[in-house]
């Protein structure tokens, strides 16, 4: 099949290589109803991560399954499904806590920007829905794969409560779903971080109050000045560099909660300063298995549409385009279609 | 009057100074019933901190209010009360959340291990009993003032409920009672991290079932060894030091709670590491205020006993060698009769 190799920084290839194949008992192989490009898959696409060689792209998957290992009971061949983008038996003990993203067994997943991926860990990781759901939802299930479940988790995380004050750091997809989410969530106030005028559209279709453009100190003054000095109740930190943590534990109420979920590049944190901010932190990849069930039947119900946030549609063969038109910020996400 | 003076490094003096005055309308002044030396006060004791000149030592207190300013309405001269560490006004945005140590007002109490002191913003922070206790709870209701709602608010930021595995990191006054509030509010298995004998005794009394004399990586080991490789619910982080923090953060499991609590001296945390242990993490100097009606009712109540933690009692006079006690660490901590 052709599927989407990362040969090495900007070097994204659509070639042919072999098509998965169950390995193990508990695989799935599924065929995509679509796939998408990440944030994430910019960090190696610019050079900014180590590679071992070429890598087999995309984590982010919805479709129908073709083929089940012998151990695999909860999912069968025909039935459409949504999947994690970590893997996880959803049975050990920190999966009954929640926290699937750290599942004993967890592997995260690869090879989705393809027309066909396998999926390890099937009956832990796959969510089936009952039919087979109208075409026009595939975007917004397939972004209940990773960046809503991650805007989710950063606003579970941030303790978002019906009334809150919440702030979203981060413009991309992840911050746009953690909107959304935080409007589910009952926010009554929610200021979004964004100096893109299509972005910011778009946060506020999603439900932000506020916009504010400004960054690093003059970031925290308007936050400051908007929420009378108190600072926000929840901070959804979607971006993970230093400069968007610190200006995030700035605009944070002592007692509040900040949800981190940008994967931290270049960040050390003072472990004084953070003592007498009195902001409680909590991040890391997010257990997307933990809400998939809730998030897809919002999905199914027409109550949420989180797959506006995919700006540009192309198909598979033209990958390459969709990483270029992330990586310049042309695009807030590229969707694949198989 | 003769009070308590810090010159320099392990040169505390008792000596003549003024008496405390009301200096401002929200004043009041407290004779005090008993005082003691904190662990934190040895920081400066051992040339840790930096000083700008002789310091009036102490800032945990309970006694009879003697005077009040003009605009104070809530206690009166007479009635025996408690207050926190930390003085806050209980009205503004911060200690209505509940973070009164994050006050718009706050200071920290000062002066304390003297006959007499000043308690500035007396209506938001002191709070009284209905009538004069009785003698043998003076050490208990005194422990409230800083290091049992101390260790109080390390169990809530850690989250602690009924079942919870707790780690307590740190076997000084702090930890114990983080050991004891753990155990109050219901939590099933309570680890004790600790190499002192006397220490473990009173862990043990006050709650702990289990006891851990490793540290580092050996004390990583047993308590993974204890928790069947998943890691603690709860881990209260009650001494501030680079390594206790990173064996309280590979501790917990993820999705756990660190509420930390010691001052921390030398922590940098890296942001990657941490995001991706998925520990929760609050911290910050204590809003005893918060705690201070039930602890007190506790104590008052004859269901807690916190006041076991003096294990050496001694004349105000006496001080030097009360610091010099718990330096050595022959003391968990000093009671000052006044």
């Amino acid at each position: 099949m052709l599927a989407t190799v990362l040969h090495g920084p900007r070097d994204v290839r659509y070639e042919h290589i072999d098509e998965p194949k169950i390995l193990k008992p508990t695989d799935a192989i599924i065929k995509l109803a679509a796939t998408c490009v990440c944030g994430s898959d910019l960090w190696p696409y610019r050079g900014l991560q180590p590679m071992d060689g070429p890598m087999n792209m995309g984590h982010e998957y919805c479709g129908v399954v073709l083929e089940v290992g012998s151990e695999v009971k909860t999912v069968k061949p025909g039935q459409f499904v949504v999947g994690s983008f970590c893997l996880s038996d959803n049975t050990c003990p920190h999966c009954q806590y929640g926290f699937q993203s750290s599942c004993a067994q967890r592997e995260f997943m690869s090879g989705a920007q393809a027309p066909y991926a396998r999926v390890p860990l099937a009956d832990g990781t796959l969510v089936a829905t009952a039919q087979l759901p109208s075409e026009d939802l595939i975007p917004s299930l397939l972004a209940a794969s990773d960046v809503l479940g991650t805007g989710w988790y950063a606003a579970d995380a941030a303790r978002v409560k019906p009334g809150s004050t919440v702030v979203v750091v981060g413009d991309g997809a992840v911050g746009l779903m953690g909107v959304l989410s935080a409007k589910q969530m009952g926010a009554e106030r929610i200021i979004a971080m964004s100096r893109h005028k299509s972005r910011q559209a778009l946060a506020l279709e999603y439900g932000a109050t506020h916009i504010v453009s400004e960054r690093g100190k003059e970031g925290v003054a308007q936050i400051q000045a908007i929420t009378r000095g108190i600072g926000a109740d929840s901070m959804l930190e979607c971006v993970g560099t230093a400069e968007s943590m610190k200006q995030a534990i700035q605009s944070t109420r002592p007692g509040g909660a900040i949800g981190y979920v940008g994967v931290p590049h270049g960040v050390e944190l003072d472990g004084q300063s953070l003592f007498f901010s009195q902001v409680g932190m909590l991040g890391g990849p997010a257990p997307v298995r933990r809400f998939l069930p809730q998030l897809m039947d919002l999905v199914l119900s027409r109550s949420i549409n989180p797959g506006k946030v995919f700006d540009l549609q192309l198909p598979l063969a033209e990958v390459a385009e969709g990483y270029r038109a992330m990586d310049e910020r042309r695009a807030i996400k590229t969707l694949l279609r198989v």
